[in-house]
């Protein structure tokens, strides 16, 4: 049976960089060929980055991602790269359909090209797009309607032609379409190029959605993720490829750049079936067809002795993959919006804690400045475990006293109980966005879920900031990630990078005396689970009721979550990690007068 | 021929106050009775108002809707109103289809509804689904394959039985579908229930469709449309009844609440046509069912003589249309949340001049508290012109000056340049939502679509609070608007509500000694047209300078424009007037490094 050595591009494309992502397309296509891969597969949408939102519907935009496309065929060529064959996404049109509301006359597809031999062999786009979560996908494509299955010649890496279809990402992950094509067209391998976010233990999942579709598809299933931060978005790469038996062949690392290089050994293409277009029946009540054609036979790359690269990657345990995609997303937002450093507030508890954490982690010590803030409520300890963090981090630290701006206040207005609460927490915020101004730092926002949930948080005062990387993480998992970063020093002989002080003591705010946050709300135990319930699973009272929550709770938990949407609203984005964030996650209206029953 | 009564109640639904909106169904039926109307339509989801957005997903507020539909029919015949036939929106689910991702097992559905004799004659559903500029329709409903064709027996207002068929919004808007099964099924009136948002000059496009829809199925159509403010949107109202040849038979006033109410003469019903459930060519590439039932003879209201009402409504003019939406968002937005009262910053000039008008006409002038908030680079002018403007139009003024906290910054940070012209920017923003927090007041944020489109604007500063009236009216329209609004006075022989200095004189952010927008911006008579060729028409920068930009304008703004997205992603909500504001209708990503060829 034929033999052939593929590479999985998992890559980290920024949007809109058509020319920075072309340029990462040459390089990981070189070093795949440097160890004799014959086809190289890269993330969805590689050319533009994925979501380009809006972006889609720009002419100018769709007309320079095709041209980057036929661009880099010719690169490729130029390289000496032209026998190895290339998948990868991008943004394209098709015109040959009647108008729809809402799209150009040229209506843009979510797309993948074949470049082999200096030119583009083949493209389709994907099937099934996504239109709920974060998706918006029947805002911006039509779905495509066509499986490319290509057929590699017995050339380099290839020791007998092999037929190669394509899907992509969501194509995955509903019933019909391309999976069903490609068995349909006999292709002996399907490639999918995704960019599919991370969410909290979506990794098994995936696993077993690629294993269950290779079996539908009758082919062994190459699946490509993207890797990186997009705004809310994290891709967590992790790309897999499995037999048509189900079998693990390859797996790739997590939140990493990586090329995953495997050795498949495929059945060898029925020559009887012969380049040309066939109608197939998609089986979810479409017709879509089958483009088959013939790549050239051109001296591709010889596959340079056995391979060295691990076949699979180990994985990240549960708090490594949450830690990993805080990261992740919090080192792409700054680095692609072209940060150099960061600020933030340390007031001496977790979050700020934890947040400052990430943030030397994701982008190094020496570009964190921290900001302690205290007022007269500030207790001793806030202080002192603020300053003992920045010493073990390293971090760049500085003391401004809020008590000046509190009496130039206090000298025209007279503010007192949640008013003056308030004041404390915005006049910190506008020393924060005063230091960004002048120094040039991206200001960092410290709040978890449970407080954005409850709306336990100030407008333009705690919430203020660029980007928020602990938004999507509850309190109780606040601390669970810091014990285990804490931990993980520990294991490498390090100093634990957060104070045990800030994981022990009971959180508060510090804006009145003596204030704790159990005076607002339930602990914290209590409350992370009804949160999820209501939020992320969309639980009414009712239900909540019947699943064991106190009536009383549950009444005013749902009060506080509803009444605080204006304030999310207006909450810097931050890395999504759960099934529902709040951002594109969760769109509740705010002028909103119902009420879940009692 | 068949003579009926028919009665459009073009009223106000809140979101999510079922309660709220069923009384008013109750209310308004009883009006159109009094009045001899044997038909009443109101707008789509006019139990749930709309747009419900997530709460569509919801389970527990779909069961509350079906419910209050229920409850309703029985209520108007309580009422003594079960002869009349009450069309009217509302929120549903079905249950027969194969689940969809993303969607529940029960897959929602904009619906509509028939009440009649106390119960629910007919539903059906919308059956073009929305899903571009700030509807994601896909997102929550499955599209409907029926239309209900009800007959009205002869009994009251009904000289002899009228078949009346049913279709949703976008129905009208998209081809094929519910008007070509209009056709096919005979009926001689189609009542269409809308919740179509406002922008400048859609009236004009709306009468167009409706009379080219109602030759295209060959009957009368009456169009309903909601009236008031949601969050972003608006709906004007402006219901619209035409005969099958595109005469104009009636038309409702645009953002105010009215009974239409209109005598009809229509075609007989073809008796042959019997109830039942029959095929029909939906002529979209989709097959439909008529669903035709007949409506039990029961007593219906007699027309109580000649009507009184006018058939039309005077229309309004552009600026007073585009003035009329922001006062109906403003108020709906105040009063919808619970806010008794308003406080916003004067400075002298027509942004905030404009949006304290607005304010004071929208909820009166009592209602309205403003601050000026004077520094030392504030112009006598401006103290002066706010000054005025409090007394012209008797708001509450309050002046606190910025000096004290200035200095508490001063005191603790040095800063200069940028970073301490958003400082004073920022301090009034906190003096702002320190009232809102003290007094209860909403915060109304003065910023005009120019700024926000060129991010001529200070996150937390001036860009601060919970609405934004002007936030999609651009500086040129602004000026027009104030202008048209004096004149508007003079007209009736009222003082004009806004100096002529504010409107007159060259804008400053007094941020800084002497400075002017143009310091940073262009011109705003020639901003203005760019901003909406980019911004609204999404041409790129080689269609701009095409059409007769200067190049070097062009990339300047882009770079402006493109630059500024993470400020507008935490700006408050406000009116949407044109054809794409910034919130729901333009989505593009903060991180994007794409820059139009230059």
């Amino acid at each position: 049976m034929p033999k052939l050595r593929i590479g999985l591009a998992q890559v980290n494309a920024t949007v809109g960089d058509l020319a920075g992502n072309r340029e990462k397309v040459v390089e990981w296509t070189m070093r795949a060929a440097e160890q004799g891969a014959g086809l190289v597969v890269f993330p969805e949408m590689m050319l533009t980055g994925y979501p380009v939102e809006d972006l889609a519907l720009r002419a100018s935009f769709v007309d320079a991602s095709v041209q980057a496309l036929h661009a880099l065929a010719v690169e490729l060529a130029g390289e000496g790269l032209d026998g190895v064959a290339v998948v990868l996404g991008y943004l394209d049109r098709r015109t040959d359909l009647a108008p729809r509301v809402g799209l150009p006359a040229g209506a843009p597809l979510d797309a993948a090209a074949v470049l082999h031999a200096g030119g583009v062999a083949a493209t389709s786009a994907k099937h099934h797009l996504p239109n709920y979560g974060v998706f918006d996908e029947y805002r911006y494509f039509v779905p495509g309607d066509t499986v490319p299955v290509f057929r590699l010649p017995a050339a380099g890496a290839v020791s007998e032609p092999v037929d190669v279809a394509i899907a992509i990402c969501e194509d995955l992950w509903q019933d019909g379409g391309p999976v069903a094509v490609c068995r349909q067209a006999g292709a002996g391998l399907l490639v999918v190029p995704n960019a599919s976010p991370y969410e909290r233990g979506k990794d098994d999942t995936r696993l077993e959605l690629c294993r269950r579709r290779a079996g539908e598809a009758g082919a062994t299933l190459a699946y490509v993720n993207m890797v990186g931060g997009q705004d809310e978005l994290v891709f967590d790469g992790d790309s897999i490829i499995v037999a048509a038996d189900g079998t693990l062949l390859a797996r790739g690392p997590q939140f990493d750049e990586a090329l995953v290089i495997a050795d498949l050994t495929l059945p060898a293409a029925d020559l009887a079936r012969q380049p040309g277009s066939t109608p197939a029946d998609a089986a979810d009540g479409s017709q879509m067809r089958i483009e088959r054609i013939e790549l050239a036979a051109i001296p591709a790359p010889v596959p340079a002795g056995e391979l060295t690269a691990p076949a699979a990657w180990p994985r990240l345990t549960d708090l490594a993959e949450v830690y990993g995609a805080l990261v992740t997303g919090t080192r792409d937002y700054v680095h692609k919006n072209g940060f150099g450093s960061v600020v933030l507030g340390l007031s001496g508890g977790i979050d700020s804690a934890l947040t400052a954490t990430i943030a030397a982690d994701a982008i190094g010590a020496d570009r964190v400045h921290v900001v302690l803030m205290p007022s007269r409520y500030s207790s001793d300890h806030s202080v002192a475990d603020a300053e003992d963090l920045v010493k073990r981090q390293g971090l760049h630290g500085r003391t401004v006293p809020i008590a000046p701006m509190v009496a130039g206040f206090d000298a025209e207005l007279e503010l007192d109980g949640l008013a003056a609460e308030n004041l404390q927490s915005r006049i910190r915020g506008m020393i924060l966005m005063s230091l960004s101004n002048a120094e040039g730092h991206l200001v960092l926002t410290t709040g978890n879920k449970s407080e954005l949930a409850a709306g336990y948080s100030t407008m333009y005062g705690d919430s203020a900031g660029g980007y928020a990387p602990i938004k999507d993480v509850p309190k109780t998992l606040v601390w669970a990630l810091a014990r285990w970063r804490n931990e993980q020093a520990g294991q490498h002989g390090r100093q634990p990078p957060i104070p045990e002080n800030s994981i022990t003591k009971p959180p508060s705010a510090e804006l009145a005396p003596g204030q704790l946050d159990t005076d607002s709300l339930p602990d914290y135990a209590v409350l992370d689970p009804l949160l999820d319930d209501y939020v992320e699973k969309d639980m009414g009272s009712a239900a909540l009721v019947a699943a064991g929550y106190d009536a009383e709770l549950v009444n005013r938990v749902i009060r506080m979550v509803d009444r605080a949407e204006y304030k999310r609203r207006q909450y810097p984005p931050g890395p999504k990690i759960s099934a529902k964030n709040f951002g594109r996650d969760r769109r509740l209206p705010i002028t909103n007068r119902w009420r879940e029953p009692r």
